[in-house]
């Protein structure tokens, strides 16, 4: 059975085998979780990247852009974090530069596995399928906040384990301490993270309802995939000559 | 309120302060449970180094050493890393230089704090106790398993958390994390860690009845703490001139 192992903070991945395994990168608040909702809403592709230098560059040559520090978007760009601004027209066949405080700089640090992608509450069923037809060992990596554990990617990881429950091994102590919180949290994920120091600091900058739209679960269908130095939604290869 | 955090492992520890905190080292299975045990039973001190080769440079100086690798006792050293061993005739009076895999080298990156104490099941009420007088802000500092997260240590911090809440805050990710993970562990720790990779690495060196007796709560009152190289038992100031 393949393995399922959780990094808890990209500052501790050097500790863990990238080479033969799938990523899955998670920032539920709000990195992967505006990805996805980009995506599924016809925006083209995504290229992450690490610093705001980068991403000014970028549109210097006529992308779009996406730049978020500290919970608030940065100046200058064209989009924030909040995923109800993806959903836009705007978005719609556009490739998208975008940096955040952890989650594109997470993407980045995940490159040398075999493919990365990106997850969230929001296509957590379809990441799992996904997972479940590629057959290897899976390293879940939290983007956290600012090099520290945070509860809301942990509970991800812990929701991916209980729908890969059978079909993975996941008896390493991240991964159980993951579906234990998760276990608990699972009837309100709300109340639960609602001490939890990010979303207590998204509570102070007012987008309660933007935490309240990342924590649903399958409202898309997407799985967003790193593909050379974009993110592309996954077309299965079965399909990929018919598309 | 002074504050409560929790460091998952050694490898984080630069993204936290450690000057004017009391660090709590934690490393149940099994190196602060046997410092505990140890000067619970009449050993003098302990100076915890970090590799091998200072552990028998001091042997050479006549110390009575301590040394275990990966789950075992080293060659060449007098005690391994079971508690009983910690209980004979042999420790008392005695000052042991002491290595393990990941413990001692947790105290020895905790130095910077204003005080470093170690932690253990068989000793969290007299370690709460410690803090609460202490009135400083505090960080665990689990040792984990080579750098990566574990659940023993996590209990720990979670149970001291229990004990410290109301004079304590502690709404960090990390803390509500260890503190939910206690409360659904507490009926039965060695159930609830029967499947954490180190107490499945150590069962398969047959050490059940180590494993079993380092998660006792409060078999002794002793608070080992860091002055200059070695750790000896807490002494209040009020009490150290009559002692």
């Amino acid at each position: 059975m393949p393995l399922l192992d959780v990094c808890f903070t990209p500052e501790l991945i050097h500790l863990y085998a990238l080479k033969g395994r799938v990523v899955v990168v998670v920032d539920i608040l709000r990195a992967t979780s505006t990805m996805v909702t980009g995506l599924a809403h016809g925006l083209e592709k995504i290229i992450p990247v690490s610093t705001l230098a980068e991403c000014q560059q970028l549109a210097k040559h006529g992308y779009l852009t996406a730049a978020e520090r500290d919970g608030k978007k940065a100046d200058g760009f064209d989009l924030g974090n909040s995923p109800f601004s993806y959903m836009e027209d705007l978005v719609k066949g556009k490739t998208l530069a975008m940096t955040t405080t952890n989650g594109t700089h997470a993407i980045r640090l995940s490159e040398a596995a075999d493919q990365v992608v990106a997850g969230a509450f929001l296509n957590v069923s379809s990441v799992a399928a996904y997972l479940t037809t590629q057959q290897k060992d899976v390293l879940v990596v939290c983007a956290g906040w600012k090099g520290k554990f945070n509860l809301e990617d942990t509970l991800f990881a812990g929701a991916l384990a209980h729908k890969l429950q059978g079909n993975f091994e996941f008896e390493n102590d991240a991964t159980l301490a993951a579906a234990h919180l998760y276990a608990a949290a699972q009837n309100d994920l709300m109340e639960y993270l609602s001490k939890a120091s990010h979303v207590q600091r998204l509570q102070n900058l007012h987008i309660i309802k933007d935490i309240a739209f990342c924590l649903q679960q399958d409202v898309y269908e997407v799985v967003p995939v790193l593909e050379g130095n974009y993110l592309v939604p996954y077309i299965p290869e079965t399909i990929k000559n018919w598309v």
